[in-house]
């Protein structure tokens, strides 16, 4: 069983200010972005691989957040929803949006998966706004 | 259909040492602590919610992801793991940690199954040893 787990477009431009419009893109849909993971850097730290630049953000919508986790307090495991900007090559960047529904739909719970629902609309959204 | 989607463990003390004492067994598991959420502080914060104390983790095996991300470039939306260190009244504290094959099943390659359950085995070791 494959499933598509995350909202994608291409953009041309450079990373760092792509970051930033997905931020702004988010916000406007009422998720702030609270973490920052930069996956190039930290292999190369680690494993002292190279790979081409991708930064993880960590972006959450607390009013839905909230929502779903009285619903279930498991949903904190797959809290905060990801925002991924990589370089692609070319001089185009990838932006993907992890799909709460594909997220929720594996706690297996109907009303996480409504809520989960506009959470997709909003990240459907942003991406366009972007 | 419903997946547990975590290991879990009940631990009597207070939730900051809790969360030095999961920091430290998932670094004896080759996992670092990348980001932390209060998820609780964020709430109160934008929505003037109490809820109890709940703070979100977020670890990477950086060799683990690196194999995974170079099968499938979609895993940096299901990274990093989330380990959750939660208050659950009368001094308990849950400690939950995101099962990588749940996340790893939604992307339907049976070769980054195969690594999820490696990454299952450290966490459960962890978990153990907390």
């Amino acid at each position: 069983m494959t499933h598509s787990i995350c909202f994608k477009r291409e953009l041309i431009g450079d990373l760092e200010s792509i970051i930033e419009r997905v931020t702004n893109a988010l916000k406007g849909e009422g998720f702030g972005v609270l973490t920052r993971i930069d996956f190039h850097s930290k292999i190369k730290e680690k494993l002292g691989k190279e790979i081409k630049p991708a930064v993880i953000l960590g972006a959450c919508n607390p009013q839905l957040a909230f929502e779903a986790y009285q619903l279930n307090t498991d949903v904190a495991s797959l809290l905060p929803c990801n925002a991924v900007i990589r370089d692609v090559g070319e001089g185009r960047v990838s932006v993907e949006l992890a799909k709460p529904t594909a997220m929720m739909e594996i706690l297996g719970n109907r009303n996480l998966v409504e809520l989960a629902r506009s959470a997709d609309a909003k990240l459907q959204n942003a991406l366009e706004r972007i």
